[in-house]
Formats: C-alpha cells, structure tokens, sequence
C-alpha cells in the first residue's frame, strides 16, 4: 500500500533515481524536463551518498495533465534513466460465497483511496472504513462494500499491492475552527467562540450546497434544545436527521404534552405521574400508525419531526435493543437501517453530531475522513472515540447541548440575516 | 393505586375505622380480635383526633392463612364496625387495534404488582417497566406487556383503581454487600471488599439454585478480562450470556490472533496491521456460517462464546446499527433480540452487568425491581441510570472491568473450592 | 442526639406519655389542655398497645410563645401525667492542649444545631461540617470550630448528649428550582429552564438583600466566560469572590492580550508562543505589586478582578501546589486562606459554585445546609460530591460553563431591566 | 531558539551551504571530510534548486569527540565553503526587582534545555516548564527559577536566541510500555498486561540505581490500596512520597479504625458515626505532635506513612485549602511545600502518581518530560491533562487503583523473588 501525503489522482505516477545523481547533473535535468514538458512534480524521498562511492536515491511523484500528457513525460523521463515505480494492479479474488471474504482481503481505511486497475487509478466510491474494496469489472469501477453486502464472485481486493491511499492534510496554521479544534475534544476551550465558527462552517457548506446531516439523541429534547434543532430544520440547515426511536418518542412527548420523560422542560418541574407520557406519546403514534400520517391528522403540530415532514428533510430512526416501542418509524432490523443511514450520509459536507454516542459511532464507521465533522456531547468519551477514528475535520466539543444548539441556531439565524437563506443541498440518490 | 410497604398478597385486606376510637374502647378490641382468630394485622394509619368533639381514624391491614380464613376474620370484624376499605377491580379496556392501547392505560412501575381481579387479588406475571398489564380472562391470569404485542381486543388494565405495588424494602442495615452499596455508585469504594461480597452473592444465588445473566461489552476483551469471563462460564457461573456483535468478535479475535482490534492483550503492544484482524474474524465466522459451527469445525477453540457452546451456555447477540458485519449469530431485528434477552432474564436472580452501556440499560428495563443487579462500569454514567431505575438491590461499581474481573473470579473460584461446586440454575422456560 | 425534623427552638421541650392512654383518655385531655392554654403541640411519636393489658406511648413535642410560657404548660400537662423528657446538660470537656480535643468530642453536621447549655437550648454559631463545638460560659454561646482553632482549656461539647440537630426540610412539591433540582445532579435537564430559574433564584436572594458568594475555577476564563462574570459583578450581583492564583492568571492574560493560555478565546485559534503570555500576566502583576495596584496604574483596565476592585466586592485567593507565581494577592498559607473563605461565606444567602473542583469542595465543608447552593461543572463528579454533602438547596448542573454563564448573565438583565438593581448584600462582619 | 530533534550537546555545532551544491561536488566533499576527520554529522535541511540557475541549500549538524576537536573539524570546512551557523550567545537581562522578570523573559519548557553562554553550549539544570533561566557568571551555570525564587539583579535569560531544546523522542516501534501506551490515556487497554509492563519498568528503574517518587491521593486507601502502597514501600520500591493532609489522615483512620471516612474498608460496610474516624485520627495525630511522634509512641503501628518512617522514605504532605485539620505534618504554606516536593523529585527516574488530580498535575508541572511518569486514575482527565504536557515517557492508566495497586504490588513481588531486592535509589541533595 503507497501512502500518499498528496492528492494521488489518475494522472500522476512515481519514478524513481539511483547513481552518482549529485555528480551526473541527473536530478536538475530530470526536474528541467519535467518543467518544460508542463508538467509537476514532487521530491518525495532523497538520500545523498554519504560517501563518494555511495550512489543517491530520489523518488519523485511527476502529474501530468491528463493521461496521454502524463504517458508522455514518462517516456521523456524515461530517456534520462528514470524509471517509473512499476504498480502491479491489485489482486482480485473472487469471493468464495455470499458474505464471505477471500483470505487476505484488504480492509479500508476512511480515507481517499485508489485502486490500480488494468494500469490506472481507479477511485474507490463510497468508502468508508473497515470495508471491502469490490470492482465492477464491466464498468471498470471499484466500490466499498460491507461483509454482508458481498456476494459468491465479487471481486474483491486482496493485499495491499496496488492500493493508494490519500491520509488527510492535517492543517498546521490557519484560522478554520477545524484547524483550530483538529487537536483534541477538550472541555475547556472557549465555547462562545467554537459555536460561532460553526456556525460559520456550517453556513459556508449551505452555500456552497453542501449537504448537513444531523445526528441527534434523545438528550436534545431532555435538555431543552428541541425546539431549537426543530428551528434549525425550518431555517433549512438540515439535509436528514439521523437518529433513534428515543429521539422520535421525546420530540412527541414534548409536542404533546410540554414533558420529556414527565419533565415539564420549559417551566423546570415533574408533574405528578408524568413518566407515563412517554408511553402515552408512543401509543398516539401507534394510533396513527407513524409519525407522518400523525403530522396530517393534525395530531402533531410542532417539533422536530413535524419540521422535517412539513419541510420534506428526510429522516432514519434506527432500532435499538433498548427501545420502548418502537413507533412504526423505527427501522427494527439494524442492517437495514445502517443501508438507510448510509443512503443518506453519502455525499455529506458535514455532519453534526448532538449528544448521541450510539448513532455517532455509527455514522462514524461510514463516512470517509474528508467529511467535516462536530460532534457535541457532554460526555467527553463520546468526542474522543470519534476523533481516534482519524477524521482530519473533526470538531470535539464537550457541552451541554441544551445551552449549545440555542446558541448556535441564533449564530446561523445571524447569517440568515446577513447573507439569505441556505441554498439546498445536492440531491442524493434515493433507493 | 395503592402504594404498599408491605408485601400484598391474595389474603390481605384493608380495613378502616372512624369514630371516637380512642374513647370507645373499639381499637383495642379489634386488635384482640384479629389475633384470637389467629390473623395478623398492621396499623397503616392512625390520625388521632386532636379535641375530644374530633373522631379518630385508623386504616389496618388485615391478613389470614387462606382466603376463607381472611373471610372469615373480615366478617367478625365488620361487627365491630371496622369495615373493609372496599376495592374495584381494575378496570379493563379492549385494545382497539394491534400495537395500540386504549387511553388511559397504566402503565407499570418494575415493583411486584397485583391487580384486583373478580374480588381477588392476582399477581401480574413477567413484570417489568413502562409496559401494560392484559388480563386472560380465562385463566385468570394478568401479564405484563409491551405495547408491540398487544393484539386487537385485549383486555388492557386502565386507570390505577385496584392496581397495587409493593415497593421494594431498602435495608437500612445488616452486613449484606446490597444494603451496603445500596446507596450510590461511586468510584471511591473499597473495591477489593466489594469483589469478595459480590462473589458471595454470586454463590449464594448459584447455591439456591437461582441463575446468574452476564450482561458484556466486547470492553471486557479489550482490557484483558476475555479468559477471565471464559473461566467464570467453564466454573458453572453464569446461566445465560447477553451481549451483541461486538463482543463476540472480540472474543473470536483474541482466540484466533491474541489481539483486541490489533492489540496484543497479553503482550500490549499494537501489532501493525493488526485492526484488520477484527475484519479477519468476522470473516472466519461468516465463512463458518456461525460460532457453534466454528467450535465444531475446530476453528474457535477457546473464548467466552467457545465455553458457552461447550458448557450450553445460551447467549444472544442483540443487532446494533453500529455494527461490523454483523455475525449470523445476531439477532438484526431489535424487537425479536428484545425478545429473546427477556425470555433469558425470566427469573434470573442475578445480572451481572460488565461494561456495555446499551445492553446494561436494555436489560434495567426489562427486569423486576426484585433482582439483584451488579454493574460494573468505568464510566459513572452507567450505573447511575441504572441505579436512578429504583432498583433496591443493585450495586453500581466503578471500576475497570479489565482488573476487576480476574479479582472476583479468582475469589469466586476460592469460593468453589471451599464449598464445592455451584448448582446448575432453574432451567427457565423455552420459547 | 436528638434529630429534629422540626425547627428546634428555645421554646420546645418533648413530654412523654405511657400507660393505658386510649383507655384513659389520657391523650385527649393532653392535646386540649395544651391548646387550650395556646400552645402548639405535635405527637412525635405514638405505640398502641396491642392487647388490651399492653400499655400504649406517646412522644409529644410541646410549643410555647416564650420560655416561661413553655415552662407553665409543662407544669400543668404534668398533672396529667405527662413528663417532659428530661434532657441532660451537653457534657463540656477542657481541650488538654492547644489544636488537641478532649476524647469523645462531639463532631458536628452542616445542620442547624442547638446544645442544652444551663437547662436551655442554645443555637451553635458558624455551624459547618466536621468541626467541634466550644462554649463561652461567660456569654452563654456557643461555637463551631475547628481543630486548629482550639486553644488549651477550651470547653469542648464531648458525646451527644444534649445537642439538637434540625435537619433539613427536602421541600416534597412546590415549583422552586431547588425542590425540582434537589434529587440528583443530571447531565440531562433542561438547561435553559435551569439558567432561568437560578437566575431567579439570584435576584430573590438579592433583593432580600442576601448575599450571594461565587466561587470560581479558570475554566470559566478559558471557556469564554470570563466577560460575563465580570459583567455580573458589575451588574452587583456577587458580593464576594473566592478562588485562587490561576482564575486571577488567566483573567489578567485575558484581559492583557486577549487569551487564556495562548488562546485567542475570542477568535477561537491558538496564536503562536502565546502559551508564555501566562507568565507575562504573571510578570505583569508582580512589577505592580498586586492586582489593585494594576488597576490603579491603569495596567489592568477590565475583566473579573478588575471589576471586583472597582466595585468593592471582596475576593479571596487561596494558595495551591499547583500555583505558577504566584501572585501577591494569593494566600499562599492554606490554613489562613480557609479563614478568609470562611470570613466571607458567614451568612451567604446564595454561594454559586463554576468550574471548580477544589474550591467548591472547599467551600462546601464551611457551610452550613442551609444556604443555597448552585454547582456548575462539566465534569458531573463534582456537583455529585457536594450533593453527598446532604445540602437540602442544592443544584447540580452539569454544564459548559462557557455557554452557561452568558445565558444566565443575560436572564439576570432582563430581571434587573424588568425590577430594578439588586441591592446590596448585608455587609459581613469585618475581621 | 532552536529546535533540535538529536541531543545537541557541547561538541556539536550546525553549518550551512549555498549554491550550485549539486553540480558543484561540494556536498561529499563536505561529507567525506567530517567523516575523515573522525566526526559524525547529519543532514538537517536539504533544498535542491528546482532549475539549473536555482541554487542548492544544506543544513547540516556537525559533531565532535570533543570541543577542540569540534573547532578543527570547522575550521576544514570552511575552507570548502561551509560556515558554521553563528549563534549568538543567549541575552541576558538583570531582573528588575525581587520576584520580577525583565521584559522578553525566556520561558521554559519541559525539556532538556542548553544556552548559549560565552560561546559554549551550557545545560540548564533543573530543568521543568514555565519558569526562567538564570545565570550564575560566576560558576558558569544556568538554572530553571521559578518567578517567586528570582531575586534583584538575577541575570534572566530573554528572548529565544541562543537557546537550545532537546524535544524527546517518541519512539515508534518497540516493546516497551512506554512506547506502547505513548498514544493517549485510554480506558479501554489490557490492564492485566499494563501492570505487569509498568512492575517490570519500575524495578528496572531500581535495578539502575533510579528513584521512584509516588504521588498518591486519599482514594488510595479508599479503595482498599493503603495496605498494598504500605507494602510497596517496606519492599523498597518507594524512594519519597508526596501527597496532602488528606492522604495521611486516612490512612492514620484505616490504621487505627480499619475505616476510611467511616466505611469498614476490609468488611465493606459503614459503621454508624463512623464519619467521625477522620476526626478522631487527625486528634490522634495533634495529641502527638505529628505522625513520626505517633509512631514512636506506638499509637500508629501499620499503614503507609508507618512504612514511609520506620523505613526512612521522606514524605511532604502540601497543605491545601479543602484540609480537615490539617496535621502537623503538612506544609501549609504552599509555596513551601512547592519547594520540598521539588527537592524530592530531582533526579527522579520515575513517578507513579495514584488518584490525586491535584497532586498529579503539580508534579506534573515541576518535572522535565525526559522522567517516567505513570499516572493511575479512574477519572480520564487527569491522565488526558498530564499527557497533554508533552511527557514523551508517560503513560496514563485509566484504572481503579483499589484493583490496580494489588495487582501491582504482586507483580513487583514476582520479580523481586526472581531478581532480588530492588537497590536504594541515589541519594538526592539535601537542602
């Protein structure tokens, strides 16, 4: 496997030097050459003899600007002693049964990868980590696949020879908030300011019609920031909400009855017998067999779900073994639901991630490390595991996510004010 | 509702008294009466009149040996104008269609429960909270149930009128490891003690023929406490396993690899390339067609899932959408491994809670308040809920389950020698 | 000892009543009687004899206007029988030396306390946690203090005969925040309401010319809430400020160069070397000799301190091991420092506890369970262990201070745009 | 300042190159002659000109036997055209007054650390983070000073020229535990295999003749540890012990009750009043006059500090502003106790610090990265604080230390049996 610190691409190959390179006048001609043909490249390893008597090494990363360009300063280079590092193409083996890996099989990373494939790069598409890498003979196109998703004769990627991978730019300088945060989920940075940024961040991907996609847990609601997160679908800085039935269960409770889990959220006190409203706001939606049809029959009148219904932001709710219920929203069967949230997860620009250590885990595990990531929880465990997964854009933030999502919907509405409304994000491809 | 300290059961009854009690000599003789007919009684309330023009008010639970005798001491007393504090019968609704409740349902607490029933106090069977109380009015019997398998036309308790719960009795003393963590769980308590207590209710159960329900996370593996778990099973303690994707491939790559995710458990150090071997493991299994038949094939040699297979141990993988693979072992739908978890916690008399946040809380929800529960996590979060549940009997310890459990199976097995080996649990009822 | 539930006051004595009482109508003459003479009486305790030849008892607590009204009641119930429980003298032991207590002493609670001294009851003054109880027996009062405070020949209250402890009233119903907060510290409530409510709580506290004390860690600086406090303090609601070296560090950096530890808490980046500006702050307070002589040279010109020097509000630096400097203002002994925290904490109303563990311990151990406590932590270990403290008006929130402080700063506006300026704390007496 | 990836030390000067160095042959014939010469260099900086009219740049550190030597070599390569790097010697400023810096004071890391004095590369002694650098021109020393130790007329190190740092080196491959844990704190790591790598660690810093200082919090013997830290120090693995008042006084109350804030910590129950063991203990202690006094009256016969005196270990207790008592023992001033805990930590080969945040990040601030440092804690932000420091050899264990320190001590206890008594640390400097 080449691990690639620049954006490997179909027109850029490697050559290698060796000899008397300092005394033979070779490196300036071949970097001459190079220049000349219009060409660029990149010194990615020199080692000087040490001695008279020792020879050098350079290996230096020449792009060109399309295919046949690059082919042609190959052969100029070619002429000067320098030969291109030959890429056997990757190994494919077929697979032995549906959901079965031939021994050997490479595992992915969440990074940028390429495949040589009949002597060029070939991008993977979709990937994301600990999957397989499966090409499409006919159409001459590799794809990230799961175990499960692998049938009897895929080709699969076996060994790491001809794999290229592209590990983020982790920014050194810089005034972003992801370089500023790339470090580390810290609970003591300074939040006002993290949230503006964010904002900010969150505005540019709108704009640029990025798609957002916001994880959220039930704690969203329990701490006060429903109306908040139902506020930010209405402004249309949502694209899909991904989440469980607990979310679901508490955004109707608390459209319903102003409680979650029996808390009156907005005057701050149990009402007697309360608890039971969670299982009331379960059994309405039953009535009515789901959420949407619960939202016509004018049962429910606000909060997050009714936004992204009457606002058309689609949403998963993925089952879980801790669910009461679920309501028929809820996908019980977790394969299906992980297809689901992949769906929508494709082609992401950023995701918010609010105090859900589930689903963020999750949602970790399928996008690649070029999405921009924040992830907001209380709980600094959750903000750690995701930025050990090695996402070069990633934003821990240790709050409450019931003083957090306020704040920073008040930031967005700002820009809303200043510079128009969000434009919609890129369509996804619908099942 | 009728909130009870003591236990209620079917020869219990409730009686009250007004008048000028003390004056009239009419308290002393019901005492005397209930007790020359061989009863037993308790003053549940006594509200003495403060001037001699006030009467007095006494409600006393009254109990016999039998029905017929409860009867009968009711009738004598009657006579002394004690009369018996009259209770409906719960009222009953139909379900009005599958998966939905009539309004007004009660919704149960996780203490034991009785629901009047034609004059007569009937237990509700498989309690457990926030789910539904539906009478068989054939045989008589009440069941607790989720709303998910309520069919059109049960007979749905609703209203609080002739329910009553027992609270579960908090030991304010006595040297039991209960009563003394009984508390709150805290990071700073004498964790060597508590591992020795723990043991001895874990033989204690086991010697009473009571089952013992592990509850892991694949946190167990990763912090080298796998063949500790394993031995715990080989010794005869554990009488079901609960747990998910996680860990049992986990447990699979420690047995193939001696790595967690690319860990070296035994060495500690990282093994490059070594998180491909999650993937690997995966990939055994599938090829297999599951962990029973990788034991049978001579591929999974030794584990937790490997002694559960060879000493029927049953287990459940419960699906969870953040999962790798997932394995065929697992149930995918949640609210069929709902199922299945419950069907395993059916009169267990201990569940010992190891590191796993989801299946910790799934299963808090679905047991009696009557259970002994011990969970040990490194994050307070967890048992905090599960204790903030009202469990009387729970232990929250905050510990780290990679040196916690090698001391308590070293401890059970001091235990073992002594007093030879533990029982095998009360078979629970098959599907 | 005697715990009270009810307020003990100089005016209370209990009686004890036994015999055949509801036979002899004993009890009913008792509570006319002391009706009639215009007491107040409450049955504490009550024992029905079982059978008719077992003999009943009463524990009455008896209440008059004054003591000498008191002292007639007791006389004249006694003809009925009724006997004041006779309660010993507090036993009094000389310290053997100075900072050493006599064997047995009497440790106290954090609850209001009272010691029978001369037949009376006496209110123990400064009462908090874990200290001794001294009497002067010249002016008949008496003291709590601590170990290091004991002098050779002090009389010291030894076992707990005689004292009287009231604890504290857990308010069941009602909507204040301190009953609706009071179970437990809960990383899942809704902030918003939360904020609101404590900042309602703030300005009742003031307006009843109440103290309000705050106590604070650098977090609060470092988090981007350092503003908002000081706005607070301007705004004349903190009467004193107990913290230590680094709060005062990190607000001087802050308030110099715009970062807390080099970063820009503004602009949200680290600027490079910035992490030396600490030391600079340092520095910079040292040349001037102290905080107030930065202020008066115009050096430091906003930020907390500075708004603490120009309006007068007191603080108290306590030295600790892990002070950089520090800086003059510090206490550097820790033992003098607690008395200058305890100085300013006598007779708080309110005492706000942001961001930090060492200082809220602290402070939690010097005040008595009355006061009102509001604990603000991202680290929920923190308001639990105070919580543990059995404080009745207590708040755990577990939040990011960052966020927390604007939003309750800006509620504190709006009730001071809406009812005027808070006033001005009763002033505490000087040393 | 100058940061240097190799041990820079006094033998070792840096030159530089420019021009057509490729065509020219000037760069081996710079290699050839160092090498001829008997020295060592390395490439620091290479820059090849991109076209034949850009000229070629080399940095190059070059390395002597000895000073004299290290000129010679320099004066040959001059004549080839390569001049040493001129480094200025480091400024120097005389402080203004006692406790105050000049301006651009130099502030330190934690690294090893040289100036350039009087052209000469001198080592700073007692190197640790942010404090200044003072010169004595009369032994041609320089030495790290805290501000609070600089006095009128110190001359303080400004600006960054002519300062040199050695940043450590983080080892990639390898064994050791050092290497293996150097990532991050987890909570989620084979403790078994931990432990054992840090008994191994610990006794090969004995074996070397290196001091080990423990720091060590109350939650030790809380958790049941006392017994196993006391037997650690009587097998000699302890060379000092630093902690707070509180340490001591539980552990004087196990000793003497067998309970730790009055929980039975061996029987794991509370005994009732027990809460007031702390004070009993610390009255104990007064009635002495200090700890050593209650040994030799034979009132404290076991524990950790019994084993720290009758096994001459020295100990400091810093005092602090949460102190019950304190005992005499205890340093109350801080920026004493500042002092002594240094005088213990010079030379320290490891630290092993158990449950104490406050403690921990002290030590952690007073120590240079080139020290072992083990951090023990079940709250994940101590070890996340003091790995953030930049600690090259530390490792942070997110463990409960009741079940750590016994195993810990076991593993010690192995070796020793295998490899003998570990030998008595160097003697550190009195004051």
């Amino acid at each position: 496997m080449i691990v690639f610190q620049d954006p490997g691409d179909e027109y850029t190959e490697i050559i290698e030097l060796e000899g008397h390179l300092i005394d033979s006048y070779i490196l300036p001609k071949v970097f001459d050459r190079v220049m000349d043909l219009g060409g660029e490249f990149e010194v990615l390893d020199f080692r000087i003899g040490r001695r008279k008597d020792e020879t050098s090494y350079a290996r230096i990363m020449v792009k060109g600007r399309s295919r046949d360009h690059l082919e042609y300063i190959l052969k100029e280079l070619r002429s000067l002693g320098a030969l291109p590092v030959y890429i056997e193409d990757a190994k494919l083996e077929e697979a032995p049964d549906d959901m079965v890996l031939p021994d050997g099989f490479y595992a992915t990373t969440n990074h940028p990868t390429w495949i040589r494939y009949n002597g060029r790069w070939v991008q993977v598409e979709d990937v994301c980590m600990d999957k397989v890498i499966v090409v499409d003979p006919v159409a001459g196109r590799a794809y990230c696949k799961g175990i499960r998703d692998v049938r009897r004769g895929d080709l699969v990627v076996v060994g790491d020879e001809g794999v290229r991978v592209k590990l983020p730019e982790y920014p050194r300088t810089g005034v972003g908030i992801f370089e500023f945060m790339s470090s580390r989920a810290s609970p003591e940075k300074p939040t006002p300011t993290i949230v503006k940024r964010i904002a900010e961040e969150m505005y540019k991907v709108k704009a640029s019609r990025g798609r957002i996609v916001v994880v959220a847990g039930p704690a969203v609601v329990h701490t006060g920031g429903g109306e908040h997160l139902a506020r930010m679908i209405r402004m249309g800085f949502v694209d899909a909400l991904l989440s469980g039935n607990a979310l679901a269960v508490h955004d109707v409770e608390y459209a319903l009855f102003g409680t979650s889990l029996g808390f009156k959220v907005d005057e701050g006190y149990r009402i007697p017998g309360g608890n039971k409203n969670h299982l009331v706001a379960i059994n309405e939606v039953m009535k009515c067999g789901g959420l949407r049809r619960a939202v016509e029959k004018g049962i429910l009148k606000k909060g997050i779900f009714y936004e992204c219904i009457v606002n058309d932001v689609p949403y998963v709710l993925a089952g879980s073994i801790r669910d009461d219920g679920p309501i028929p929203d809820v996908i019980t069967d977790v394969v299906e639901a992980q297809k689901a949230y992949r769906m929508h997860l494709k082609d992401a620009g950023l995701v918010l991630m609010l105090a859900s250590m589930l689903h963020s885990i999750a949602v970790g595990n399928m996008i690649p490390s070029t999405v921009k990531v924040v992830c907001v929880d209380i709980n600094p465990a959750v903000p750690v595991k995701l930025l050990d997964r090695g996402a070069a854009q990633s934003i821990g933030v240790v709050s409450d996510v019931g003083v957090f999502l306020p704040m920073l919907v008040d930031e967005l509405a700002k820009l809303k004010a200043l510079h128009g409304s969000p434009k919609k994000g890129d369509t996804y491809r619908e099942q």
